[in-house]
């Protein structure tokens, strides 16, 4: 069998999830991990190329489908058009307010290319994207509400450390128990502000700047501007002893009737050690799918809703639909 | 716009969902309701034809698709194929281990008839087939259980009434607590006895035929013969009068590890008030992605696994990535 060939793009978190997800598939090759950083620097956990990110289109050919394993604020919205002109892609995108706009810059890049994109998978975007759209469907009246956390949030810890002034930054999103009490018992109208507490522990480089980059933060639109945001500075040393894991989770809550009387609830639930190593894994699972479409000849961008769920197994068919069904 | 022309075959607790399903989905157009039955004793909810289903091929080429809402052990073997061959189909065949040679009797008849027909959908086999091929293809290291229950399952009540003597019957299926602990745990060793208790209220025609009936249910293979089943014999007044709701729920739960002592957790839950009329709408939405299928071309079977969420939706593909992604 071949196996798929894949590239690392961007090593931190989700780029190192990606490296051990790897190792639980074996029809995955992993031929180079790519960084910007200098090549000597990087310690990874398999024995594999490190290269620099400038160097990848030396690669164009070579490589089945690139990883994208970029933050969403400053580095898909450039690298993922640009390397998408020349290689498959996945990546997890999750400027939710923003995703069309980058899926039309995406699906232009691989139609250009030939190549094909799968854009904003993880599990939010991802598979509570999936959830919303199966819930919201089979119950067309009913509410649902999303829940995030309480953990970690990569793309709003990622959005602090892009401010100038900060070094470093962790950002916990809190849901509020009596928000998901009300959503269970088919509630409507919760605001993101009674929904979610989003509380940062934030590194700064100079105590001046405290009041700045307190208002960035809280102002920061789409990220922190509709919710009651807690911000503490900590030390780096604080930071690093007590905010060094990266658990997640959250809840996807239909709740709807089929008749006037007759109520129907679906739920969906994670709860997640390590919230890179799980967003890694389904991307995973997506390059897979991603690289099956792409082989049929289908090229520009596309999202979880456009595959057919059989196309992210490893599995035949048959046996699919013999264990699974 | 056009709407989708469906006609509803068998009008028992399904078929009556459907009929309501409808109602709450503009985008479709109920012709009318096929059934055996003498077609002056059918009272419908809606204002609709009642036809005979020995008339059907009649209506060949006037509808869009079939809803197949006969049972799994006699009806769907054996009228899944023979309108298949003249109309598009769904069905929520259910029999889980028979569903491979199901697939291939619906395959070659679609095939032949060059009609499309989504075979197995409800939410088990159908959501819940979704949830098992995420699950266990995004955490490779993992153990995935399904539970189901406490409620009625028409599956297993439709078994009994079957059998020779059985007027009428219904069967609770009950999770067994502690094993869902266990598997949330990460157990893996659960045997089907240990997760289910199935108990079944069962009205005979003759007393005489108690043991012999009991014994029907208790050995038959797929249905009961793996589990502990309690048979209650009782009359049709108390069925009627105490048992005349038809609940459900169950719940999908993956534990899996992304590396050694990262431990993730997934979990999909449903509480049903009336498990007919969800089964019913999650039956229509397939129909409307059937439908979608067939007019691509696609001809044969296919299943939950092989079209893309978007085409469950009535919604435009750019209001999804919008909303949902």
């Amino acid at each position: 069998m071949n196996k798929i060939k894949v590239g690392i793009v961007g090593y931190g978190n989700l780029g190192k999830g990606v490296e051990k997800a790897i190792k639980q598939n074996p029809d995955f090759d992993l031929i180079g991990i790519f960084t910007r950083r200098n090549v000597k620097d990087i310690k990874t956990i398999s024995d594999v190329k490190v290269l620099n990110t400038k160097d990848i289109l030396d690669w164009k050919g070579k490589l089945d489908i690139l990883i994208l394993c970029g933050g969403s604020a400053i580095d898909l919205p450039i690298q993922g058009p640009d390397l998408l002109r020349h290689f498959n892609t996945i990546d997890s995108y999750d400027n939710h307010a923003k995703i069309p706009e980058y899926y039309a810059k995406m699906n232009q890049a691989g139609i250009a290319g030939g190549k094909l994109g799968l854009i904003s998978i993880g599990w939010d975007p991802g598979l509570f994207s999936i959830m919303r759209l199966l819930f919201e469907t089979i119950l067309p009246k009913s509410h649902t509400e999303t829940f995030w956390g309480p953990g970690v949030s990569q793309g709003h810890s990622e959005a602090i450390r892009k401010i100038p002034g900060v070094i470093d930054a962790i950002q916990y999103t809190i849901p509020i128990k009596e928000a998901i009490e009300k959503a269970e018992e088919g509630k409507t109208n919760l605001i993101a502000r009674e929904k979610h507490l989003r509380e940062c522990y934030v590194v700064i480089e100079n105590e001046i700047n405290k009041d700045e980059i307190e208002k960035s933060i809280k102002t920061m639109p789409n990220y922190f501007a509709d919710y009651d945001t807690i911000v503490n500075f900590v030390s780096l040393t604080e930071l690093k002893e007590k905010h060094n894991k990266m658990p997640h989770g959250g809840i996807v809550l239909t709740q709807g009737i089929t008749d006037e009387n007759t109520k129907q609830l679906m739920k969906f639930f994670l709860q997640l050690e390590s919230n890179p190593e799980f967003t890694a894994n389904v991307l995973l699972s997506c390059a897979r799918a991603t690289f099956k479409m792409a082989k049929e000849g289908k090229t520009g961008a596309i999202t979880i809703f456009d595959l057919p769920l059989s196309y992210l197994s490893p599995k035949e068919e048959s046996d699919l639909k013999k264990r699974l069904l």
